[in-house]
């Protein structure tokens, strides 16, 4: 299936934009901290707005480029080639999935209210699903309530891996409404704004060593009698579950998408490494058997992820999220598996210089080994989709 | 891309010709020798013949069904799910390499005497070219020589590996022609009849454990000063090389989707005996968490191997093997991978059955262990996509 | 712990007997069937025998050379080089395990009956525990029963992978005595000569592509009202299971060390082809950066292993296998694993020939599949240790 | 091999500092910089010297505890349980390196004015070999020389992974004296005070997303002219490769040891964790096959590796670095992998807490990426293997 020719150029101008502007601002993100750079970060997301790069997800009428998935996945992936891209684009996570969701299912007062000035890059939010002492596999097993009382929801709970809290203008809540539905049907989504009495940001999480600032945290995030309009719950009471569904289908597509953009940057990295770094004089790496491996193993899993994924956002495009549901669960673990791969080998590759600073490669292996647990742990993928196919197949 | 009505109803027919007609042979074939089922097999041979799925790999001029490569491939997934499936349809290696060979670089009088009756499954073939001594990747080190006498070339070498020598009519050989010229263009491929005077079976190599009979076998050939016309040179001088690469690139894919077909029986098998083998009374092996990551594994390796055989075929088809001769090799060797972790979980999970012969489990694990090694072992594979990858990129 | 001088001699004479005449058989033995190199080995087992090297596993009272399980895994080890080597020495499974259990819980009348002409190699004996329908690792599972009438037991039922039992004079029946028992106390494991009625080799089970015959055979064996003395039954009525575990620790040792050995064979003729085998003139296999982490890979595992099982092996000598379940466990999955590692590798290095029946290491490739299997999967004794090491741990 | 009683002793005693001492200062470690903790790691580095823990690795003569290097291991093994062991008790990389190089190949000036300050902790040390354009192992890629000029030597180069430089009261360099000696004898090692002229911290390299501070930092270092008497220079001139090995020796095994006790506390985490998270009330993670398998592979491996270094390290005390240099090299990579596979199971067992920095996990998870690096890189170690084995031995 080709690219539609504006697809094409599209993706011509995030390289080029890649190259010329996002690619020279990666040293001082990766060896400072967020706000020393935050005004160079600004500006760029000036420019991508300029460029016709903006919120590429949304359909025009919000500001986007009304890609189809399977187009975006291609648009995900060239971002992903820098920790910045997304973010420049304004199609980062958890922004991203908190626009789909309120595009698809927000009231048109939400949207206006909300979706409005996301999708202009003029606040930010945040999604509140994981609790710390349950599993997110489990949906029975959430603490959080949101009780009606009046026209209100009165929210109590806690949270955390509420990433981006620091600094955004709203959080989408998951919390328990209906203790007594099918276990399934217990749950909605509620736009919860931040400066609501009891929302409490407790602690930006430290993560890999790191506690981070501004968008780049991890919000635990306490609700204690935190009371919002039941206006602001998105879409039926109890649909929680069944929203989450739609939201991370689309979203595992990009997130996979994004790190096959890590691994063929990765990949250059490791072929620019082979060539030029000398073992003896005229003996560069690339002559070594071991390194050739992989090289070649590197490529081969890499363009069999992108054929995967993009089969899957194929599917969803043609059939929705729920039927392609067990080919996402298998790029959710497949793809996060070669990225872990190919980031060690290009790590390896480049010796010492692998682990500092001084490449992008460190940071993505200390950011991405939550890949392989975050949207769902690698075996709850497998256990679900073996459990699915033993149900669904006539064996 | 969507395959043709009329391939989709070809596929339907060989799954009913397969279900019906092949799996009840195996269980002869896999517990006893060859000669045993060959009156069998010849007549299901006439079944396909007449059930128009006989060579599909062939245009209909030559008694074919004209399928593009990607087409063909969709045809030998199926038959792989057989270890007769090929056969039985006249689309087995190294047959069906000889007739492609013949079909694109044969002289008229070649086809006519040659490639019509092996089309027609009247006589069979094989193909000369690997040596005891001398690794197959190395162009340089081949010892078999054609020296040109007269009008006749004069053969002279030991090979290995011929397969299927055992019964053939003729056998391609690949010989040097042309010691002197660069290393490339040194050697060209001849069509020896078998019982052309100096041509000698010297044994049947024993393979894990049998050395065979008939097709099913592996001669080892000597060639003392056998004699032939040099009319009998398929191609020009020299063209041996380029001839071979010709006849591998979509020899590869056969092999690929064919170890895919294999795939896809020992997991429908593993997925049987997950659901039928009671660990205890009502706790099938299903529930086992480990059983279930097999699974799972196996579902998103088996297709991202299906795509990516079917990219390359794709590629083939519209550009020729030389331009796809990257991916070619990276299939080679990543299909071969999927092939092997695919049957040694099935095998796991078939317990002490799985080592018998009472499934295809345990000849695939014996036969398919040469998948990494045949057509270039996996090393030759990842050292030459990585040489080029290295060369050709801008890195 | 150094070696007492009398087994360093012994582990001398036995590398001399391996190589002056054992390794010459082994050509014949791994292309013909059995019956051709009967009397050959009838032979060299009297060799073993002149040469002191006969039952090392035993007492000298039963003509042994009474050595501890820790000196005996040495000389397993040595014996694992040849696929000939436990056998011509007449400490092979099954019949050392059966030596073993009669030696530590047979009665006196057992031993002089059974026990001695085992010992002498006069005759030869089978184990059969395993069920086609049943798995192993469930002891409730078990359904062949050996229900009291007078003072006989009458035992019906049917089990596979008898081993060895094509020519055997007996057999050791586990089988129900005690059917309401607790779990682990319904089972005894009872003598039946394979000449009383409704005793039935029902046949030889095909396995890797070979019924086999006499011992290398795996049995399916019927039990049809099958009348033996109570008297014929090893220990105390109930103690099946606790027997099996009592045979299996140390037979765990054995296999363990033998795979040890078949390693170091296997890495052998990886370096030895990887210096001879030429890629290009001057340029061996040994250049290659892939092979040469072959070996050093192999180089780790390999003393891993052996240092992991001689561990093993000194807890039982000193604590006895209860004590040392959880580290028997682990050798058990550990080793196969390092087994199938280093053979596979080992194929690879050889290329095509490694698939051949001209070495060892096919042979090994095809019958050692199962090393992950018998005895208990790897799987069960995963998921064992697990919850041993979880129950016992003070986490 | 039983440790003699006063080791067994001094091991318990460390358990003990560790439980009560050590643990508990490792949240603040973990999550804020060294700066805070510092005064009170300065205390419990008293604490230490009081209870007899100090220096264990010296020879009581320097204030240390005269252990062997196979008991040593042992105290390294435990040690390494917390991130904080090896400093608190004054035998951290780099200075235990250092120390261990003075006290053998330091004139007695050296061991007074270094040696006894270090072993008394009043100063720090660091080492210089690394260069950022060369490969460390290739000894005649060395770009840092140390050219005789009267009584001194001028050293002029750059180093990097200079570690702990910050801080450090002397460097000991290694630097080309003599540039047209055969390739292994061109270097030396030499000490330079870093308050000496031409000495300059260029900038502690970020690693892992930090600069560090103190000891907890990756030195650049620039040698600009920097001049010390030749009397600074440690053993022979040209003697510095040999130095080296004979100090990377026993370094391997004082890493390893302490890798085998960050699996032991990863692996009592895992086991912690998967006991008491659960996935639906009453149902742990540890009735999961999954991570069943992750605890029995990860017990094994631990085992394994275990035995493996200690029998490097007991044939270094009796034979040598020199004699035991392939198991040297063997452990280095092999617990090197062991690691990063148990560290790797203990965070999936974890989920999202796992790469938070409320464990040590996410710590030593960045950091010892580095394992398969720094004193040789995995590959660099296989091929010296390989070439050795392969050369050395009867094949």
């Amino acid at each position: 299936m080709p690219l539609r020719p504006e697809v094409t150029d599209l993706l011509d101008r995030i390289r080029l934009f890649l190259r010329e502007e996002v690619h020279p601002l990666e040293p001082d993100f990766l060896r400072g901290d967020l706000a020393a750079v935050a005004p160079a970060l600004a500006g760029k997301r000036q420019r991508a707005q300029a460029l016709g790069l903006w919120t590429p997800h949304l359909p025009p009428a919000y500001g986007g480029l009304g890609l189809s998935l399977w187009e975006f996945g291609h648009v995900s992936e060239l971002l992903g080639r820098s920790p910045l891209g997304h973010y420049l684009c304004n199609c980062q996570a958890p922004d991203i999935g908190n626009m789909e969701l309120l595009l698809h299912f927000g009231s048109e007062e939400q949207k206006e209210r909300w979706l409005l000035p996301l999708a202009a890059g003029e606040i930010r939010s945040c999604f509140s699903m994981t609790e710390p002492e349950n599993p997110g596999s489990n949906p029975v097993m959430m603490s959080t309530t949101a009780l009606p009382e009046g026209e209100d929801y009165v929210i109590n709970g806690r949270k955390w891996f509420t990433t981006a809290a620091d600094g955004a203008a709203f959080a989408i809540v998951m919390a328990i409404t209906n203790p007594d539905a099918d276990r399934y049907a217990r749950a909605s989504q509620i736009i919860v704004p931040t400066d609501t009495p009891g929302f409490r940001l407790a602690a930006n999480t430290p993560v890999m060593g790191h506690v981070g600032s501004g968008f780049a945290t991890h919000g635990e995030v306490e609700y204690v009698d935190c009371r919002v309009p039941q206006s602001y719950r998105i879409g039926a009471e109890g649909a929680g579950f069944a929203l989450a569904q739609e939201r991370l289908g689309p979203g595992r597509i990009h997130h996979c998408m994004r790190w096959i953009g890590i691994c063929e940057r990765a990949f250059e990295m490791m072929c620019a490494r082979a060539l030029r770094r000398e073992l003896a004089p005229g003996k560069p790496l690339a002559i070594q058997g071991i390194v050739q491996a992989w090289i070649a193993e590197s490529r081969a899993e890499i363009n069999a992820a992108r054929l995967l994924v993009l089969d899957a956002a194929a599917k969803i495009d043609a059939q929705g999220a729920y039927a392609a549901r067990t080919d996402i669960s298998l790029i959710k673990f497949y793809v996060a598996g070669v990225l872990q791969n190919v980031l060690d080998r290009a790590i390896q590759a480049h010796g010492g210089l692998g682990v500092t600073d001084y490449t992008p490669l460190a940071y993505w292996y200390r950011h991405e080994r939550a890949a392989r647990i975050y949207d769902g742990p690698d075996e709850v993928h497998k256990i679900a989709v073996a459990r699915r196919i033993l149900r669904e197949g006539a064996w």
